[in-house]
């Protein structure tokens, strides 16, 4: 194996078929040339069959195996599914649904975060699996639990509650400041104690929306908490490999703050052809989340669904760019869910590396050429990193929840906004990355915040003043800095830090069915105006870039978009969405202005990621809908698969993948 | 102020805003030329925030602030909010779903209105509430309650259960009665005791269509008993100011009913311009309940929405228009909702005078124009009368109760149905008034009752009956007079009055689609037959208006109107629903014959309010399409806010509004 | 009345109208011909008002007068509605639904089957009623329960619990076992006792497909073993007529075994004129379960529903024809549901023989027209049975409920592919019966089991074999004998049978969507490939009919269909499904090759079915569309209505019924 090396592999349950197919199995993943296997993941019962009588000798024999045959392990923490004994005994460790009922055995995520009982079990097994593998060298990393998330918006049980109101209690102080916080006069609702707030029922007329999204947002904590403690158990019994948990984009589990206290960002995904660009920006935004290349943790070959296959079309040479997109984003694995297909359960109709019956899937092919590919470029993708971004978007949990709790406009729904855009930056050869508000924004000289209704979360408006203070171009809006850390509206001014940092005022709020407004650029070029209307207020120092045409004459000639010197920086604020093609020249303006400098021109199918090491410059390009494509050289370049140079406009041919160093 | 004022204004929370505004507040009020504010609604936990702890002074002096500078009060109980001391105290006051489960705190409506406890304790704050503000000169009327109706059918807990076994014991006085009328050897399912009757529950297959009617009918007279019997208190301790409930546009709950112990009859509505004669439906509808000018309790600015704002478009000048609409109908008071916008909570997403921030909305000026429209106009409107209904249209909530209970029709909508029809006919400038059978019928001429699927409610058939013979015209169906008063059908006739009255006889009873049957009128126009074809058979004494063409022999060239005369009057049957375009020909025909005296003829867009003092006669105007229009006068007329003299074809402007008075 | 009668008749409740209409009713009867009515299904009531006192006087009485005036009875036991005194005594014999809730009274079909309490009610009220009447000459046949089936997946009370885990423990052996078969060590599930076994609760995520597939087949056991326990009462108490138990076209409830220890199927259908080939499918069906003619128990008249009626069309001799389509397929009886409506309640909207007031429906004259055909052809319809079936199509409950617990395909849906294509094949004059694999397959020349996913199902592999060995040929696929009888994969090869008995391997298995594939036959002609692709590998005895035209270079000219002779048979297996045309003409094919005589060439509106006795044949024949047809005769026919001799090509009327013998 090569000194940094890139892995390729699967999700592997032996226990599942009686270790009776290890041999065929081993044939197979060297003959596709995987270098790792995911293991462990829903093995409690079988490491646990009793409780206390561990037995971990199964699995030591399959990663020996499998090491012997230069196929290296991640091992996971089984806490995604306790075993009957446990739930049998201690029936209050299953999450309880909102309806009041509890988790049934039978499926997966049944266990409740806070509860002490399950913490103890939980504890017990990993310090166990720690204890016996810590010094096993054929680990290289370890999984925590599997896409934790609140599903049904979590556990409702006592002690999610007793937490619930610990927290709301550390951060409201009083139960008198959350009445008034969360305006409970209105409806007679205030509380005397924290301990009688009732966690949000779906069902009700007119549940609160800070209830929702606190409760989501403390689900989400509870997660966190659970999985960081593993970690914590893990790295105290010795282990020193990258420890991470495997997670989904859904965005009420926030990525972020869930992997603070871990090593490595793991990522789980099952997009298609048909939404191809969500997998890239999913990509984007998780490559960001620490220093460190993430790891790809699942994805599949084929056609998936648990109880019925989806009706995807997944065309020839779909599994070899999938199979590669990770690495394009700087990813150092991709793991297949999963080797060999299971024979009964609910996962039944998932395609794999190989069926249940032991032989290839229909494209195994493409496994083996994607393996190619990676090994030939392997020393540019590991030494060559992602470059500093320079032009960002952003991207929040807590702006998803928020909206979540209270959609401000029927139909808006925001992960589809962000994408959209995203998608629309992409072709456009003026990608962003995706940033989080708890990264640093050190590096970014554009930053674009569409919708991130809330800016406080922890540091970020200090920050982000204190970036745009020194040079940083802020574009905001629409429906950006319009709620507080409560969830409630600001009283002073409809923005909490917009009009304090530029002066410009924000007349009326109104929702863009109401009058069907269009706006008019200074440059003469109109416009409809989308999903939301904010009428400004401007002074003289302020540059009005659109107006409004309206019928209310109190509405019509007032500024919609608006930009303002801030100390070295810029604000530019937008009361309403323009058509994207203005939104892209809007942006592509303010970009030239921060000399962020531009990317290769591709065909809007194409993606090229800029990478460079410590001399050199290059990018790994991609073919996203199977078509042919096309970049313009900014010179000279090597294919380093063909060894060719290549300069000015060349083909892309669909679905291929190439990495490409500057000479 | 003048001596017989108009009203409007808004409904004003200032403890949500903790007393912090008003001032501020009270300058936009004057600015707007509001003269009444709407207070208490929801305020029972500031008003007693602990048991037997009450709290008037904040109210007390905000009420003396606003008429210090000129604005009117009106006080709410506060009964839709029990606050959280009382909701644990006493967790069965909570409406229980039919489900089982109660409803938990952090709604609103959520006191089973049959409680004996949560009686006691509204019965407390009520009586304090009185006795503080009984000579209160600023208070002009008192609201209980608020929108109160059977939300998801009502309360279902044993104090509900109870009443309800009284109430059917006391309508069918034995249970084998009971099980005779429901027919409940259908299924075995006779109970031995009223007690062993279930509540309609919505999951069961084939739940009994009488339990369903009677059980919605039954909460609805428990909510009308609710807020009668504060009626009662405040009346017995001194309240001489008029009262009343503030009632949505929902039909299970019986209008008529409720307000039969109240003094004035008030209405919420939040229609917007896609539905806007819809809203002109329920005014009619409304002013027609009582003596008693209406007051609009509540309305919209513009957007609305709890959680999110609805995507509708508010053109200009509707809120303008829609201000003025309710007194086009009579009324003397409209409220927008809200006054200022909440800053958190559920109904954070709503249009209001001034926003959070203390701005006033943008057409705020529609309301400043309004105000002015109605002082110029105040004396013609306060002066001149709603004319005599002559025509009339039957609508009624126990017809739509028995719907909902049994559709009949698949697809058949009561309220969707008659909603159309008083487009069409207002459209042609035939409007009727819209009748509740509890109504006199005194002045009607001709009344039309489709779809009045039972006429036993109380003494309405013997009134009907002598009405008739009296002279009335009654054009009657289809789908009228087959449903007694236990939501059966008859057995000796179809029609339980109809066939005795005219001897009219119903052969077959076929739902339109079955056979696709046409009619021809005997003019030999042709029509579609819609949603139900009644066949009949008639005798020399009948007038046949239309036949059947039917692919059925049996069917072919008989009747399907029919008409005969019954003492003075008439009874016109239809026994399918024709054409509209045929529809509105039918009915001219027996206006022109009893000599309804036409309005105005105005395009389709306008409609014309007949008005009349004891000397002079005018019309109320208003355009509602936002499209120009026009009105033919029949002789000269003056127009009140012009002073101008108006006579011929004149233009009526795009939401406008008109006070014409004849000369 | 005829010595082998047909008979025509309804549903009657004469205790529901309190016994006071039955004079008028029995004038209507002898008008329209019906000599059999079927009464008591939900009476238990009235026959035990109160526990232990048994009423069988009033049904004595009614079944005197009407065997008086030449009709006879079916008398049915009132299990389906157990009335208020039971359900209040014993609440715990009420089914429980997958919510832990109880059914409530006021519905039907309550009680679980599974509930000794219950049972030994229903065993007390059967044996009085078979005590009562058992000598009775007019009763003709006795009736189990009503329409019973696993409404809502069943009952779920702790009796059904106990059973379940019985059945599991007699099935499986070892909980070992049960959690190998379902590979319940994916997600830790492994159950260390029978009893913790949850039942499958829809609203988990990944409920076991197992389970699921269990449980229904469980409880439709149950239900199974219900009504044969009742049977056997009867037969034990001395009943001799005909017993069986009235069943809708429901699959979760297996007919077949239902009807084992019964001896005439009764089967209720409320098909329209949209679906009428589904009626003639479900008959077919039906036919075929027992050697001896099955009586159509239930349809309607005309329009039907619950609580509002369909908004179906019923054209004019809708109701001639479909009261006859039954004894096309070999019926002796058809009863109306119901003879008289009922005048309240939750079926008020259906039509009937007579109305609520005692009229004759509209189309009345249609069931004296279809009594007279009935009565001409009578000797013909009862001589004359139905010709053995030499081409038949597989139809299995168990299939059903496999692809209910997994779809396999996202939208797949078992029932409606099958029904498709009977009516391909019936339009094409080469309709095949339809075949319950646990039915002889002794005449059958061909048989075409497509997505029979298991051949599971008791001895039927075995019986299956020996067939094909014998001659038979078998068209398998696609999803043909890919699960075993735990629902799960097989693991040596994708199918069960297939590739063992004749050397057809399966290399992929792959959704057709996946990769969009085509086939071509080697006669040229091309198609779609459609739901699924079995890619194979075949061995030079194989013969290819089909190959894979694929982008992937892996499955491009791969066999698609394959055939393969067995013993004296031959097995086609499809891959795949083709285009209709191109998958008729296949199975054309192989019925030549199998000389299975053609039916008379009709066009696609029209069904002819084949009839025989000892010496003579015939055909029975129908239209169905409405449309005028036609047939082409094999040879000289006597139309038995008209005495007329027919040949060649001979027009069918719109909805018209022909009896012809063969000359």
């Amino acid at each position: 194996m090569s000194k940094k090396p890139l892995y390729l592999g699967a999700a592997y349950y032996p226990e599942v078929n009686y270790f009776e197919t290890i041999d065929q199995d081993i044939t197979y993943m060297k003959k596709a040339h995987l270098n790792v296997m995911r293991m462990g993941e829903f093995a409690w019962s079988v490491f646990e069959p009793n409780e206390g009588q561990y037995d971990f000798v199964w699995l030591d024999n399959v990663i020996k195996k499998l090491y012997d045959n230069g196929i290296y392990t991640i091992l996971c923490t089984p806490s995604c599914t306790p075993p009957i004994w446990l739930t049998r005994k201690h029936p209050d460790i299953l999450r309880r649904d909102d309806d009041g009922q509890s988790a049934c055995h039978g499926g997966r995520g049944h266990g409740c975060p806070n509860s002490p009982v399950f913490n103890e079990y939980v504890n017990k097994i990993v310090t166990a699996m720690a204890d016996y593998f810590k010094d096993n060298q054929a680990v290289i990393g370890w999984q925590i639990d599997n896409e934790i998330y609140p599903w049904r918006q979590g556990c409702h049980c006592d002690f999610c509650m007793n937490e619930f109101y610990a927290h709301l209690k550390s951060k409201y102080g009083t139960i008198d400041n959350l009445n008034k916080q969360w305006s409970l006069r209105i409806w007679s609702i205030e509380y005397q104690d924290f301990n009688q707030i009732p966690y949000p029922k779906i069902k009700e007329w007119g549940s609160h929306p800070a209830i929702t999204t606190e409760y989501i947002n403390f689900q989400s904590k509870s997660n966190s908490d659970f999985i960081s403690r593993q970690a914590d158990i893990l790295r105290n019994r010795g282990i020193s490999v990258p420890i991470g948990t495997d997670m989904m984009p859904f965005l009420n589990q926030d990525h972020y703050i869930t992997n603070q206290n871990l090593d490595v960002v793991m990522f789980n995904h099952y997009h298609s052809q048909k939404n191809f660009f969500e997998a890239a920006f999913w990509m984007d935004y998780i490559s960001g989340l620490k220093d460190r290349p993430f790891w790809n943790t699942e994805t599949a070959t084929s056609y998936n669904g648990p109880n019925s296959t989806n009706p995807d079309y997944f065309p020839i040479n779909f599994n070899y760019i999938n199979t590669l997109l990770p690495f394009v984003f700087g990813a150092e694995m991709n793991l297949y869910w999963l080797f060999r297909a299971h024979y009964a359960g609910p996962e039944l109709m998932h395609s794999s590396v190989i069926t249940s019956q032991g032989k290839a899937i229909h494209n195994f092919d493409e496994i083996i050429q994607a393996s190619a590919a990676l090994e030939k470029c392997n020393e540019f993708l590991t030494d060559f990193k992602l470059s500093d971004p320079d032009f960002a978007m952003s991207f929040s949990s807590n702006a998803y929840n928020i909206f979540e709790g209270q959609k401000v406009v029927t139909g808006f729904h925001y992960t589809e906004n962000i994408i959209n855009i995203y998608k629309l930056l992409k072709e456009a050869s003026v990608a962003p990355h995706i940033h989080n508000p708890n990264n640093t924004l050190e590096k970014i000289k554009v930053l674009y915040s569409p919708f991130l209704i809330s800016l406080e979360e922890e540091d970020f408006v200090d920050r982000l003043i204190k970036w745009i203070k020194d040079g940083g171009i802020w574009i905001a809006g629409p429906l950006t800095d319009i709620r507080n850390q409560f969830c409630a509206k600001y009283i002073k001014s409809v923005f909490g830090l917009i009009e304090e940092l530029t002066g410009i005022q924000n007349l009326y709020q109104i929702p863009a069915t109401t009058l069907n407004n269009t706006i008019e650029f200074e440059n003469g070029k109109k416009s409809k105006s989308y999903i939301w209307n904010d009428v400004f207020e401007t002074k003289p120092q302020h540059e009005t870039i659109a107006r409004y045409k309206s019928d209310s004459s109190n509405i019509d000639q007032k500024p919609a978009i608006v930009s303002c010197k801030v100390g070295k920086g810029e604000v530019v604020v937008l009361g309403t969405m323009p058509e994207y093609t203005l939104l892209l020249e809007l942006i592509k303006t303010y970009l030239k202005k921060a000399d962020v400098l531009p990317s290769i021109k591709c065909s809007p199918n194409v993606i090229a990621v800029k990478r460079s090491n410590n001399q050199k410059t290059g990018y790994c390009i991609a073919e996203l809908s199977n078509e042919k494509g096309s970049c313009e050289l900014d010179g000279q370049y090597v294919d380093i698969s063909s060894g060719k140079t290549l300069k000015g406009k060349i083909d892309i041919m669909p679905y291929s993948f190439l990495c490409l160093e500057k000479v």
